[in-house]
């Protein structure tokens, strides 16, 4: 399978960390955001939206967004299993997810970020402001949904909601967000962050980082 | 069990449709998101976020997010089934659930708009250029991804792309987005909204509309 990738993607890191923990080989195909190849007429053939990540299966179907990605790669490959097998937990662990996949990440991606300071002519202090601002309400709402006796975000194995939040904390750090006030989201990540299939992962290890 | 709900809350009015279409018996609780009654204490203690929908279970268990509250509804209630069995068909309408409920709705919905013109400053024009464009992008896409000769988003009955790309429509028609360029999600909302089970979760319908 082929994954449409940017290193610094973080719904494209998502699916790279899923991918490291099943054991499953990706032949990643760099998509350089910056340099706006994700708008190509072949980019968009693969992926309406013209984003990343696009994962191209064996047989030639292209899927595209990453939480998408990630169930369909849980039902093809269960083992280790990224959801709970309990209908409750499942639910849980899909909502961390969507907090950060809806909440947060939509409002601070890059075109957003783009049109904010194009169209809207809003100073780089301003967006700074803006990407703070939307990743304080939602990391206050993660840090509430964890239990500090889990040792990962729910349970003591890395589950979908760990794929979610360890991205969205490199961001966090990036934007030199203050992580202070989150205790639990920093002592979970900290813990995946320690394992392979998270570390391999990472923006800095891939073959497009600069 | 329980809803909190508003009427007008595309991500409420998803779980509606899901219900009604499942035949689940719900207990709806308006919370006014007008009136702020969602930043109440008893509110957060059930959704951290302050937002709506809410899913009390029979056994008090508090669920949030409204895609996680719909995978949970199919997972328990599993007839009709609102996802394919198929796994590459599965991730298919997870996409398209998810080019609306992550890339327009977020970007769009209340509390963001207020920060557009209360924070930022923004005009009311500026507020509503900024809701189309975010709607015209992602409409773009959910058109591209449709298949003509489908009665549905995918295939011949209704899936969880229908219940995200009704409410979509309604927000959009509200804020009287150009559907022109777009005559398969027009003729795919048409054909959803006559079945009871959408006209019914519909925001004019609801006990609390205004």
């Amino acid at each position: 399978m082929q994954l449409y990738d940017y290193f610094r993607s973080s719904a494209a890191y998502r699916v790279r960390i899923v991918a490291n923990l099943k054991g499953i080989e990706l032949e990643q195909v760099p998509v350089n955001l910056v340099k706006g190849e994700q708008r190509s007429d072949t980019h968009l053939s693969r992926n309406a939206q013209g984003l990343v990540p696009t994962l191209v299966t064996n047989d030639g179907e292209c899927l595209t967004q990453s939480l998408a990605i990630c169930e369909y790669l849980e039902e093809c490959f269960p083992e280790p299993a990224l959801l709970p097998s309990d209908p409750i937990a499942r639910a849980r662990v899909r909502a961390l997810c969507q907090v950060i996949a809806c909440e947060i990440h939509p409002l601070n991606n890059l075109r957003v970020l783009k049109h904010l300071t194009g169209e809207l002519g809003l100073s780089d202090d301003n967006k700074l402001a803006w990407y703070r601002h939307w990743v304080r309400l939602g990391f206050d709402a993660v840090e509430a949904m964890l239990d500090a006796s889990s040792d990962f975000c729910h349970g003591d194995n890395p589950t979908l909601a760990d794929v979610c939040l360890v991205p969205q904390v490199f961001n966090a750090e990036r934007f030199e967000c203050d992580l202070g006030p989150y205790p639990r989201i920093r002592t979970v990540t900290e813990r995946a962050r320690a394992l392979d299939a998270f570390a391999g992962a990472a923006p800095g290890k891939q073959a497009d980082a600069i």
